[in-house]
């Protein structure tokens, strides 16, 4: 009811930040034009882009983030009407040409690499991550089909899903199968032909229920094309008998198809997406890959959408950053410490908001960087001419992805739950768009595999599978910077990259050490890694933080008169001094591998 | 759509675990005893007030929890109404006596301990955090009352406001005063007197607008008494110009006053609970206290509202405790690291899962300790026969409550969100009770004076300002805990509370340090401990954690055989261990003198 005292929330689009971060730091429209298929994404091409992006997501999507999250989806009789507006926004969308954005010319694509493709993202979710989740998986189905469908399925759904005409889900979780996915039931019934003789893209009928459907049904596309995890009747059991099959809402013939949506959840947050309980009743698909590869074929979607929520994250961390300094710079309440002049002071003159200011600032430009790295990384990954680099880009994005999926989502939650926090009262109303901020940020801890289970993947997977290879290349990367920073000359008033090189330096041996240490003696000790994954993963996250940092700080200390550079070298020293050292309290507790968890269990 | 599968969301009261507190660690009912109002509180009073206390807010409450966030209040033409059954609730509440419990017999009150009530409360808030919101500041308003009120205004509403006839307010914030009570504008013109004639009990005109009161106006009862903070016509600017006025919406005649509700806010959380808008437009009330001492005389219900506020985190901590256990345990998926039989583990077993459940099981059990021995100490402050005695336990009081306040809210909301993550996906929907109990808690953090707020509190008035005098007196309770510790016999099969005690101590001498930099520190650097007084709240809190799981490891160790003891052993253990650890970390963050806050403003 007070809003109008203070600035509005709302969103203006980081184009300088992201700009900076592509241009300065990653030097990724260079590196983009000598990839094959990118050779005309240049600097220019890159800036349009994402300033048209900006505008649409400040000027379309933003001002239906609330109204999405007040009238939320409705269901009646198996149909979902979509929040106002949202059917608008997205002929918008389409109208404009981005769902092809990323996707091939080949299939009618804009051919422009998948780091675009994430900053867009990043400004779409910022502005309404209800609306941008019905759009958000369509490009990991259009990678999914592109890479395992027949090549009669890709000419009849491809053009499609990347035009924007139809949209796409992943049809993963059944109420008994939620992380566990070799639990799935749904079944999938060859037609025409025996169950062992079924190829990719033979004829199917599927039968069973999914829960928590994103887009399982809505009202923005005529047809809707579903990714299922199904098992074939001779399947073995658990996650190696897992087929995957493409399952339209509408048959080619027009028909209707037996899908059926049941019911949508009512949730905490992201209320203006559709969470959809589907049934398959005997429903017409065709398998993609061959049959018992489901999972391999599902995860070309899994690791793109992990990156896509890292991105999320990003997205809401940003929003909160921009409007918690606007509601701090002009919100007068008692005079800061050490202010000698005047009754009241800006609540940013505060020491305690101005330390969640500086989070919110350092995290934000960690994060876009970290993100932005990998995402130019999967790019080099898919077409860098030289293989051995590809393959090093390839190994790289596969060890950061579950840190970019769970230490972005879980370090912008509980970001933007502080930045509520600077609102007081305030900001656990309605009004301001901050109480929204965390309760649909909570979600992207969750989705697309939890934040627990990233950190498994990270030990289990990325870092003992290989016996730590890819972890050294990654730390190969760190290890530049700091080599970089400490050789930067010493200005006159005194060495300043230098002691924070120093202050990263300590952290990457302890991260080291520690590694070791697991790596060891998980042998003995095989429950080790478990008890500790979500605090290695965090410590590497904020590691990762101090790398960006560094770098940002490395890129900006002789640009500092002017005032956007001072402003980001300040934030990046922040984040070194204040907000690193975090990672060594995470890798002690790493560390305490004789301290065991108690076998009672409390009722 | 789920639950059905999976135990619904509950609340059991933990009456063994009160009682344990109560009786093994506090020796409350001895204590309570000894002192001149609460000879009759003996243990088996104190057991029989916290079964019927359960058996009210399990029987009663929390059936009604979900409903009142779903249907909310509903405000129209200046009336509100409260979510079904609300009022039926209230009734019976009412009839059973509860506003009356600690309250003294001379108003009609049962003369029980301040301790009592807050256990009351832990259970209350529990099962239903908005409806306990409406009782919940009646208490303080009778402190206030019996401390600072005419006999006149005493003998009119104390009788009423103890049996719950009638509700009450405490009315300081409005739109441009949130955390800086010192800019309050409404004012109060002396009735028939100068405005430098006045006194306590003086009749005043009371004229503004206040804003967030939570219960200002319900249809629970027929007369709600506003205690507001107002000024005098010739009052001093800020915070030493203020006076408090008792304004009621029905005045003694029976007619209205001029009180109006202008509105409800839509908020996060307790959407059951009506946090009003109020006008005073000329109002009748009449002074409580002398004039311009009004901060004063709301202090008094400040400081004991502090602790209750602490308190609602506990009540949260332990209903997202209990059922984040009774779902881990039936929920299977995957097996469990170490495992070798069966397809599936209770979640449960899974070591990331075992981290969050007993990180709610010992936060809720240090917790629980460090409340309930505060208001031990509140009633011993007020009441014990030694003088000396009495001074010792208001000086810990007084220094524990911004800790008890700030910290146990931090913590409960941070552990309540992290419990949220065990439900996975379910977790997000409405269907189980866990993101309301996120949205509820969240409120915690800001109102009765931000965490921030306490912060600067401990550091400002209770730290610096007697010359760590009361720090002193708090760590001596410690030490001698350690000294317990220390002091018990080795077992059989080699010691077991020896390093336990080693470990609290290494964060004790950390504390102490930290403390004495900080004293003599600000002297040259004012703003230090503004920087880091969140952080150095957090330390003192798992200190404080430290000292009662080490007690409640002493006096469980011997018990072990039985599992409810051994339970609560394994739980201390785990806190200190995985826990406190924390504390080292946020007094690093509390030494780092040197570093500074940028000054740049980003936009």
């Amino acid at each position: 009811m007070f809003c109008v005292l203070f600035p509005m929330w709302s969103y203006i689009p980081p184009l300088r930040e992201l700009q900076f971060v592509l241009e300065d730091l990653l030097d990724a429209p260079a590196r983009w034009a000598s990839l094959p298929p990118y050779a005309d994404a240049d600097a220019a091409t890159v800036r349009q882009v994402l300033e048209e992006a900006g505008r649409f997501a400040a000027g379309v999507l933003a001002p239906l983030n609330a109204i999405g999250d007040r009238e939320g989806c409705t269901w009646h009789g198996g149909e979902v009407r979509t929040p106002p507006g949202f059917h608008q926004a997205y002929r918008a969308y389409v109208q404009a040409g981005w769902p092809a954005l990323a996707c091939s010319p080949e299939w009618g694509g804009q051919g422009l690499p998948l780091g675009l493709h994430l900053a867009l993202n990043e400004m779409l979710h910022s502005a309404n991550h209800a609306w941008a989740m019905y759009p958000g998986l369509a490009h990991g189905a259009y990678e999914c089909l592109r890479s395992h469908g027949t090549p009669e399925l890709q000419q009849r759904y491809l053009p499609r899903i990347v035009s924007g005409e139809w949209l796409a889900t992943m049809c993963l979780t059944e109420a008994q199968a939620g992380s566990d996915l070799g639990l799935v039931r749904t079944r999938a019934e060859p037609v025409g032909v025996a169950a062992d003789a079924i190829e990719s893209g033979g004829e199917v009928k599927v039968s069973g229920s999914k829960i928590f459907i994103s887009g399982g049904e809505h009202d923005l596309t005529d047809n809707i094309v579903h990714l299922v995890l199904v098992r074939l009747p001779d399947a073995p059991p658990g996650s190696r008998g897992l087929s995957l099959a493409l399952v339209p809402k509408i048959l080619p013939g027009g028909q209707r198809n037996a899908v059926h949506c049941d019911g949508i959840e009512h949730k905490m947050g992201i209320r203006g997406s559709a969470t959809c309980v589907l049934r398959f009743d005997g429903a017409t698909g065709w398998l993609v890959g061959e049959p018992h590869r489901g999972l391999a074929a599902m995860f070309v979607m899994m690791n793109a959408a992990r990156l896509l929520v890292g991105v999320q994250g990003l997205g809401h961390l940003e929003m909160a950053r921009q409007n918690a300094w606007r509601y701090a710079q002009q919100r007068y309440q008692s005079r800061a410490p050490g202010r000698r002049d005047g009754p009241t002071s800006a609540i940013a003159e505060h020491p305690a908001v101005q330390r969640t200011l500086w989070r919110l600032e350092a995290l934000a430009q960690g994060q876009r960087l970290l993100a932005l790295a990998t995402a130019v990384w999967l790019d080099e990954a898919e077409h860098h001419v030289e293989p051995a680099l590809r393959g090093r880009a390839r190994r790289l994005v596969e060890f950061l992805t579950p840190v970019v999926k769970a230490f972005l989502t879980d370090t912008a939650h509980h970001a933007v739950n502080a930045a509520l926090q600077v609102w007081g009262g305030h900001g656990y109303l309605r009004d301001h768009g901050i109480e929204q901020a965390v309760r649909d940020s909570r979600i992207t801890m969750i989705y697309e595999g939890s934040n627990e289970i990233q950190a498994i993947d990270l030990l289990q997977r990325k870092l003992f599978e290989d016996g730590c290879h890819r972890f050294a290349e990654v730390m190969g990367v760190i290890d530049r910077e700091i080599e970089a920073a400490r050789a930067e000359p010493v200005r006159a008033d005194g060495p300043e990259l230098q002691p924070l090189a120093a202050v990263l330096q300590a952290q990457v041996d302890a991260l080291r050490e520690a590694t070791a240490r697991l790596y060891v003696g998980r042998q003995d000790d095989p429950t080790w890694a478990y008890r500790v994954a979500d605090d290695y993963l965090q410590a590497f996250g904020w590691v990762l933080m101090g790398w960006a940092w560094l770098r940002t700080a490395r890129c900006t200390a002789p640009r500092r008169a002017d005032a956007g550079y001072a402003t980001r070298f300040d934030a990046a020293r922040y984040g070194l001094e204040w907000l690193l050292p975090e990672a060594g309290w995470r890798l002690q507790q790493v560390g305490r591998r004789q301290a065991r968890l108690p076998v009672s269990q409390p009722g």
